[in-house]
């Protein structure tokens, strides 16, 4: 790494904003004009558990987390074709910064870890059956509902940082919403700082 | 590796023995006398998809499957609580040999590759309902139902090899029988051979 005075560091967000599961920032998509399915970003942390990112299509009936329990990453998933609690690939939580990659495709579900494939969810999607599913969220650092509603609960903040996020597709969105965290993501992280 | 004219290969196993879903090898155990709830082996095939192993207690409603499809380790289980299809790891069909382990602990599904934890299933297995299931069977190389009866098919003939099998709790077992492939794993293998 070539040390630059002229560069700026990538903007970086702060996943937890207090204990609970209130995310930092809220994302919503409209359904219909989303293209692209699939989002990108890098994470940072020294923290073994807590929620990465929750999104859900219109109810609680139909939802997907992404986060850690012991430093890797852990998907949990409800929909009418599937429930599955599972986790896969490297521990994540060593201070340094990891490409996460999701994407979905037809009924499936890949997860990408800095570039290489640690996990792939088949017939885990269906097609849509309530047109009503107008409105997909997505919500960063927390959860869009109880904590006990997880298939396996687990300690939802995440003491970590988050950047270059990509969400689906931009031209999809409607609305951002941000209960920003206090906490700075400008410093080296540090361990043993954590929830 | 020291080359040594006083050493003998670790035997090995075919796990092929014709295109269809015919295991080389079933063994059977008491559910009763099972205390150890772990398998391992090593694996070497350039197949890219097949099945390796097979497990059902007592009926086509509680089954699970591992393999390869695309090179990389393939689960998919079916029972009361839970029916998935997953892949997860790295590829293996490099024809090298790789260890594997499955450990199931509670409601837990453990895969490991080479030392390495690549998938944790949670939530997979519930306590057992139905007290006629006495018989565990594990067929290797193939399947104990019909190709279409996976939750996904994939082409089952695996032309590769396996050793130093250690399947659940030697004393819980009550038979093995083979119908062994004519085909033989003393070689090194060459890419390019396979169904
Ligand atoms: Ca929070
Ligand atoms: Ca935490
Ligand atoms: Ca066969
Ligand atoms: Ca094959």
């Amino acid at each position: 790494q070539i040390p630059s005075t002229q560069s700026q560091p990538t903007p970086a967000i702060h996943l937890s904003n207090g204990p609970g599961p209130e995310p930092v920032t809220i994302i919503t998509f409209e359904i219909a004009r989303i293209r692209k399915t699939s989002s990108s970003f890098e994470l940072r942390t020294w923290d073994p558990e807590g929620v990465i990112l929750y999104g859900n299509r219109n109810s609680d009936n139909d939802w997907f987390m992404l986060g850690l329990r012991n430093g890797r990453a852990e998907i949990q998933m409800h929909n009418y074709r599937a429930q599955v609690t599972v986790s896969a690939g490297p521990q994540l939580n060593d201070g340094k910064w990891h490409q996460i990659v999701l994407k979905s495709h037809e009924d499936t579900l890949l997860l990408k870890v800095d570039g290489e494939e640690v996990l792939c969810l088949r017939q885990v999607f269906g097609p849509m059956t309530n047109k009503s599913e107008t409105i997909l969220n997505i919500a960063l650092g927390g959860l869009l509902f109880p904590t006990s509603s997880l298939r396996l609960p687990l300690a939802p903040a995440l003491d970590g940082c988050l950047r270059r996020g990509s969400w689906l597709d931009p031209q999809a969105q409607m609305s951002v919403s941000t209960h920003a965290s206090l906490r700075s993501c400008a410093v080296e992280s540090r361990p043993g700082i954590f929830f």
